[in-house]
């Protein structure tokens, strides 16, 4: 890969491994090794395995937003259906061979005991930004508690990855779908 | 501990040690340490690691739905409010200061390589046995699609400890107890 900056294959290897395997399982040799770098190299560029990991979600963060925004974008009909088409999407992406689950969740589960780690911070900006996108889109459309239910629809979008995480079956997201397609649906709107 | 045998020695110290810090963080030896039991006796009682995280698992089943169930018997008003006071427990259940979110969820979130291990096929089965006492609540309540409804819920729940164990702020879980109270109450009834 002639055109990649070290420090980004770095990076892709990090990314790789880490959500492949989990973050505690991982080693600097091993991504060091996947990158095809010296670990000296490694550490020129990342002072520690934490700095990878930052960098890992914070790699993830613009891509994964980009997913929702051209779900959104390419579905038709009125809000309700937009906003389940973010589900369908993230069930096509789950029965990928490759998935599994949402990489920003999945590092808030395993360092559980580090809430201010770096890594957290990023994966908390993440769905918050999902969050203030979601409310925008609410406002738009004249709904009388536009946060409060952006926040419902992070529930049920995180609730989508937790659960077919632990239980491989997709057809979940279409569930949650209906759930937030049924409570845009139900949200009171401000009078014109 | 005179009363306590052995065996549910070891798994309370596996228990705290994995809730606390992460499963692959924590080593057998640390288990045994905890324990106060040698090595050899761990592995007396235990075949290996991943023995010892399926039974951490397993002895949280029944306390974990147990706390569901209270909530709901002691609950008052209609079906939506008792729903709600679910989400009002778990939100109690996350501002202690040892709450580190979901143990089922979060060994699925680490573990993501391995969704035929032991501990998972566990995890999947409680979240199942939560999934069908709503359904059977639903049911009784003369609701036309008490299973939709009942994994529906289930979604806003594990969303619950997904979001709040990213953000540690407790009010989602309220929010997610306001976003399930609306569906119970939007979801259509057979006529009696």
């Amino acid at each position: 890969m002639p055109s990649t900056s070290t420090r980004d294959r770095i990076i892709a290897a990090a990314a790789k491994l880490f959500y492949d395997e989990g973050i505690r399982r991982v080693s600097v040799d091993a991504i060091a090794g996947e990158a095809g770098v010296t670990k000296r190299t490694l550490y020129y560029h990342f002072e520690s395995k934490d700095d990878l990991v930052a960098a890992y979600l914070e790699g993830r963060d613009r891509p994964n937003f980009a997913w929702f925004q051209r779900w959104y974008a390419e579905a038709e009909g009125p809000l309700p259906e937009r906003i389940r088409a973010l589900f369908h999407g993230l069930s096509r992406a789950a029965r990928h061979e490759k998935w599994k689950g949402c990489g920003f969740l999945r590092t808030a589960a395993e360092l559980a005991n580090l809430p201010g780690h770096p890594a957290i911070v990023i994966g908390k900006a993440h769905k918050q930004r999902l969050e203030d996108w979601l409310c925008g889109l609410f406002e738009q459309d004249s709904i009388r508690e536009p946060r409060a239910l952006a926040r419902q629809m992070v529930l049920l979008i995180d609730g989508a990855f937790a659960v077919v995480l632990l239980n491989r079956d997709p057809s979940y997201m279409e569930t949650a779908g209906d759930a937030a397609a049924t409570l845009v649906e139900m949200a009171p709107r401000a009078i014109r």
